[in-house]
């Protein structure tokens, strides 16, 4: 799974929650999907200004990603955590130290009567950082991302490449 | 994104295609999402038998899964490609050299008016090969499942671990 940090204003203050339940939904138009428990600080911002940001962070800003996602909003003020920014939706804050930054208008909730409810956001707009660009885009190598394993819990990086999509059927 | 082989009957003969767009819906009762081009020959066969299958293919298996996710079952007859066995839904074509798959029931289809539908599968039962069990379950390194970047349409390894959940930030 992508480890993913989602941002949110709750009652106007920026707030931000680590998840690993997170997947693209749609190529076209762009949609992706979180699922966040309903308990969450981050879950009821959502809600109310109906979009959110998914940022990516790099291996860099683990401890920080991980941080936000280990305490609650309810009790610490996690505004001033990150570096942060606003783009097309205004309401949606956006952490400068994350090579990418996906700003999602909430497009629809599914609750399935479980834990979670399963946000659908349409990405507005991309945000990168030109040091994680090359020539057709982000590069997995520049962004660094980390994957996350469950039950164990744990945060992995990004090995080597095995090879481009229809050509290793190939060989 | 994780790459992962989706199975499914269509027109009673096992076909399967190899996506990335694949997410946690809902951990409790455990949840997924695929998101699937509305014109590939799988895409049917979840809709016709309710069910489908995602396995999680190691790196040794990337080969075949690169070819499955190339070629579509309209052309060629896939059934043969992998050793197949079926779980509690009889539907639901699962694929043995895969170390994790997971039997799912389709519970919800998203219709977005865009090229792909979003298919909610509830996890009925998952399988996994006994050699990547460790002592809390699948483990990163055993499974060795292999990540998809686009738009460069690259497979990657799993690299080093990283750390723990909760206690990276403790560092």
């Amino acid at each position: 799974m992508p480890t993913v940090i989602v941002g949110a204003l709750v009652q106007g203050k920026p707030n931000f929650n680590t998840i690993a339940y997170c997947g693209v939904a749609q190529s076209v138009p762009p949609m992706l999907s979180i699922s966040m428990d309903k308990s969450r600080y981050t879950h009821g911002g959502i809600v109310e200004n109906g979009c959110f940001s998914v940022n990516i962070p790099s291996e860099e800003l683990l401890e920080k990603a991980d941080y936000v996602g280990t305490v609650s909003g309810r009790d610490i003020d996690k505004s001033g955590i990150f570096t942060l920014y606003y783009g097309k939706l205004k309401k949606a804050p956006m952490i400068q130290e994350c090579p990418i930054s996906l700003e999602c208008e909430l497009v629809h909730i599914m609750d399935f009567e479980g834990k979670n409810d399963l946000f659908i956001g349409r990405i507005i707009e991309t945000y990168a950082d030109e040091g994680c660009l090359g020539d057709s885009g982000p590069e997995m190598l520049r962004v660094k991302p980390v994957a996350f394993s469950r039950p164990d819990h744990r945060y992995w990086s990004i090995g080597g490449l095995l090879g481009k999509a229809t050509e290793v059927s190939k060989r």
